[in-house]
């Protein structure tokens, strides 16, 4: 299945290389670095999780976790509602319909990628 | 099979959440950057690629491209060898056994992660 390329000609590389190596640029960057694709996948698998789940659950830092849960929300992949668990602050983070759409469209991309990349290794 | 979270208590999430969740974090950070992705699908497809070959396939920046292929160098997962074509420099790609390996198991990581997300969502 492998294409070999003839040195000095140009090369011309069959749609099933084209599409696996151009289609790894293309995958949602929002979604797929990797701490994000970590939150995401978290939220997906749960009605809601607070921040210091989250946390403990990927092993992040306070700082990162915030940057990253803040770009999510930015794009309306997920939802934070910040309130008080007796005294103690609370922020707890859903994932929208629209993340759970892109989250699926993502992992949908990232199969074929690498069905794709397997079919011409 | 999702858990779901009951306010105000410790959560605690079954395996396949932890799994899936965490496992995004531990992606092999080198080879999950998009473009870097790109460059090793494409050079496990071929023999070699050139320069040239590499960014017209994956539509990059000839300063974007030679900052991550010098990564992938670094890592000793592709060599890159430079001569001519006649007076024209050439310099061209190819994926080692490293690399080849290093790919492999960044997809076996990321299919398992795929399959696990699903499961939970």
């Amino acid at each position: 299945m492998t294409a070999r390329l003839k040195v000095g000609r140009p090369v011309e590389p069959g749609p099933e290389l084209t599409n696996s190596a151009k289609s790894a640029t293309q995958l949602d960057r929002l979604i797929h670095e990797r701490l994000r694709l970590g939150i995401l996948s978290a939220l997906a698998a749960e009605e809601s999780l607070t921040f210091n789940d989250l946390k403990k659950l990927l092993g992040a830092t306070d700082g990162n976790l915030s940057v990253h849960a803040r770009k999510l929300e930015d794009a309306n992949y997920v939802v934070c509602e910040k309130g008080f668990d007796g005294r103690v602050p609370r922020t707890e983070y859903r994932i929208t319909s629209n993340g759970r759409k892109a989250l699926e469209k993502y992992l949908d991309h990232m199969e074929v990628l690498i069905r794709v990349a397997r079919e011409s290794m």
